[in-house]
């Protein structure tokens, strides 16, 4: 029997860098595309800033064509003034989501942990080492945010393989 | 002497409703020329709502051409989600008035009060008098939101003035 297989757009939203990864989900089988970070310059006026995080991501998705994607919440200790700014990059990058008919699944950092390494208290550096264990990688993805995007397409996955296997099988 | 004349557009962002107006700047004279809110339901996806407010702030931009964008910044006071929040809309409002080059001023929200009721401390309800007022206005500009987005298109047309009346009369 053919499994069917979808992609998954993982992204870890920053006004300073937007890692984004790629995968292709076969059944269990879990496949990287493709990774990256989007960089913006403090120089730049923030709109310029945000638009270049709307373009390049809408290149991404235009690109791969993921039918899903993963993308971090924000964590509660953050303070406000990181909050707003992740937040205005989160919102950019979502809108070129949005240009496309994708589900967006958000999770909280512990959820991504508790995915990849299986403890939501994880260190970030057991994660990274964990997303090129389980993608198959012969380094860990650079930089530090793509790693982290792949993280949350992982967490994609294994969140919702249940309803994936019904669906591919039915 | 002609003075040249200007259009700017204020924003009030938020995720379930974005305020915005567009002022007519001739000289030291305000008008307004339109005012609206974009509000999202919570019922939506979130990159759905945030798609929303980028297209018809899309349009909004297309339609009146402003050259310059009056935005209020984040209360350091808020709470870490609703900045988070904020910042969402916030993000996807300016990928909207990145598309074409305007330039983009932020401010507190004490410098919009002092702009436009004359102490950084004013209460909302006498911001939104002093926009019915300079504006030559019969009502209070409704919802709250256009009235807020109204008094940053105020803000940036006092702040930038002495700059424009340079570049006017040049």
């Amino acid at each position: 029997m053919q499994e069917s297989a979808r992609i998954i757009l993982g992204i870890d939203p920053g006004l300073a860098n937007t890692g984004w990864g790629v995968l292709l989900q076969r059944g269990s089988r879990l496949s990287c595309q493709a990774y990256g970070c989007i960089s913006t310059s403090k120089d730049l006026p923030l709109e310029r800033r945000l638009r270049k995080i709307y373009e390049q991501m809408s290149a991404v998705v235009a690109r791969y064509q993921p039918q899903c994607v993963g993308i971090e919440t924000v964590w509660f200790g953050s303070n406000v003034q990181s909050a707003f700014a992740t937040g205005q990059a989160r919102g950019a990058a979502l809108v070129a989501c949005a240009s496309r008919e994708v589900a967006v699944s958000e999770f909280a950092p512990s959820q991504i942990k508790l995915a990849v390494v299986g403890a939501g208290s994880a260190e970030k550096e057991q994660v990274q080492y964990m997303v090129k264990q389980l993608l198959g990688l012969g380094v860990v993805p650079s930089p530090d945010h793509a790693a982290d995007a792949l993280a949350a397409a992982i967490c994609f996955a294994t969140h919702d393989f249940a309803s994936y296997r019904g669906r591919g099988r039915s």
